[in-house]
């Protein structure tokens, strides 16, 4: 409530400007790419009441759980963080969806006005937790290639940085994903210079396109790896875990007692039980990519059909959005009334901006429209930018 | 991580300690007096599965929802707050437990070295989620009748005070219930001093002995009453709320955000059923009663007849503890270590102490254990202490 909060409240109304936006959206007859919600009609509603079943046959299911979260889900989610890193490392918290884990990492490792690094245009959730601890944000540009990794190099070598920020894989906002050589590069960085690499990957699994490139993690042991169960089973349940150095993760856990005491036994052990039925899981991710993998297409070829060489677009890989950059000067920002009037709704550049002017820029959400729907949003949207 | 966080380091090495100990005590043959569970052979089940059937019919249950919460759960939290406080006032914001809404309003209030006041001894989570944000922490005893209101009123004249925070019902260490009398004055102070009154009160449907009192908040507007589901339905939904001022309230809301982005969709459905289920409910809780107050009552005559006059007791009217004080100097956190060997756990007064010297005190956790149990936990205690 001080002075001091200035920059919290700078970046807590952005944030919700944005929810304010999203709320006009909500309107009947507007087509909305503005959000970023997985498409409903996927969740497994079936499948996760069974496991709901299942884990109510005992009375541990409501009692309070441990701060570090339910053994059995650490278990299941330590498996598949080694097989994804190709080798046994680190321990595991489980989160309050992914945010959470964002949240008490910037708690642990931050003072005010210590620097982090993110990504330019950047993650908002990220944005929010740093700035609550009032450290000083420092963008790095993102290309088609991820962060610019060459970027982050040169102000390394002028000031002290405590963590890099990165969405590895198809990029929130930025649809981009993380080349193999900058994450070595990067890898190579967090172990000369000392900071932590805070590797936020919740979308790694839906690829639908391309080859599958090792996590940052594959490259340090000094990178904490994000994700949850939001993307690949529902948000609903709110369980995100980290993964990664002990000491990190000891001091989160203390954290995370004074933050909320512990998880929701429930979820966790619904979690628990869907992430380890993997003929289940693979199945179901398998559909999830697919249908997003169409919908993405969609999304591109109609938007190349009609702005051709003045949208600049992602290819998109995987992931829930894409990124165009308007060549000629569209501003996204200003004609966004004039989208909605139209029936169609995105998110503009500007709420993503860290330092770079991004007012020419658009986020587009493939998730939760069908083919025809996201045609019909890129024929409103012609007509107004 | 750097030499600030003293304070916190401090107080998490108590918190953690205390976990050390509860590791130990859940060794088979120990009767365990030192845990702070709800009974697991009263958490409800049956009624929860099959809320959560009916919840998972949508999948709304499973996606993403509104920061703030459910609308229908903050709709029958907000009725049931007016209820007890005899008006229509203030707004609900849903939180991750009540250790959240303790948390993010630490957050939203304080500045580092702002003055908050606790009861001595005091609640370890409100201690925690306060030494967070770097305040001062100060206490005021507690006694039969609640905090010492006379207390707090000459610390007001000498310094600002931005927030007291207060378990008024069955307090957790200290068994008391804050006396009618002391409320209204707590409230005056606060009307005329502008502190902020953090009325945290999990435990006040609990009651099983002697009228009820009304809440702190029916004597004024400054005051956030935080409760849960955690007591009267299940801790492992982790559904808290806090209700009262809609400013501050909408702080905690924008902070709530990057915090976890918003809480579980299925476990607000599921509570926000179990509440609206007012004979459901009503006759759970009853049932609650019922049988704490007979462990209540079986572990204070068994002390007293075990000890008589050499420990001062609380008389149990509701909650989950008891508190005693040894008369004669008897030390309970020397004693620990002998009392485990004998086959019975209890906590020692000095993990709650704030500035007082509470080395003769003791909490006995009644709600776990049968009578029978109480009795021989209380007869291997006599043989130690």
């Amino acid at each position: 409530m001080s002075e001091e909060r200035g920059s919290l409240s700078v970046r807590a109304v952005r944030g919700s400007a944005i929810r304010d936006l999203l709320a006009v959206v909500e309107q009947p007859g507007v087509l909305s790419l503005a959000g970023g919600l997985p498409a409903p009609e996927l969740l497994p509603t079936e499948r996760t009441a069974r496991a709901a079943q299942a884990a109510l046959a005992s009375p541990a299911a409501l009692q309070y759980g441990v701060t570090a979260g339910a053994p059995p889900l650490r278990e299941v989610v330590h498996a598949r963080e080694s097989t994804k890193l190709g080798r046994d490392a680190g321990t595991v918290v489980i989160t309050h969806g992914s945010q959470q884990a964002l949240s008490l990492l910037a708690q642990a490792l931050l003072d005010p006005g210590d620097t982090v690094i993110v990504e330019d245009p950047g993650y908002i959730g990220a944005l929010q937790a740093f700035d609550t601890t009032r450290a000083r944000v420092v963008g790095v540009p993102l290309d088609a290639g991820g962060m610019r990794v060459d970027e982050l190099r040169s102000i390394l070598q002028r000031e002290r940085v405590r963590i890099v920020h990165t969405v590895s894989n198809f990029h929130n906002p930025g649809g981009a994903t993380l080349t193999e050589e900058r994450r070595r590069e990067l890898a190579r960085l967090a172990d000369e210079f000392g900071f932590w690499i805070v590797e936020d990957d919740p979308y790694g699994e839906l690829r639908f396109a391309g080859p599958t490139v090792p996590p940052v993690a594959a490259f340090s042991d000094r990178v904490i790896r994000l994700s949850s169960a939001s993307k690949i089973v529902a948000p609903g349940l709110r369980v995100g875990w980290m993964h990664g150095d002990a000491g990190v993760l000891a001091l989160v856990e203390r954290l995370k007692q004074g933050a909320d005491l512990c998880g929701s036994s429930l979820t966790q052990a619904v979690t628990a039980e869907l992430l380890a039925d993997t003929v289940w899981l693979d199945g179901h991710v398998e559909t999830i990519r697919s249908v997003y993998g169409e919908r993405a297409r969609a999304l591109h070829t109609a938007l190349t059909d009609a702005f051709g060489d003045r949208l600049r677009l992602t290819t998109p890989e995987g992931g829930m959005f894409l990124w165009g950059e308007f060549a000629d000067g569209t501003a996204t920002s200003a004609n966004l009334g004039e989208a909605v009037d139209a029936g169609v709704a995105y998110v503009p550049g500007s709420a993503f901006a860290v330092q770079r002017d991004l007012a020419h820029s658009l986020r587009l959400c493939f998730t939760t429209s069908p083919p025809d729907e996201l045609r019909e949003a890129v024929r409103r949207l012609s007509t107004v930018l």
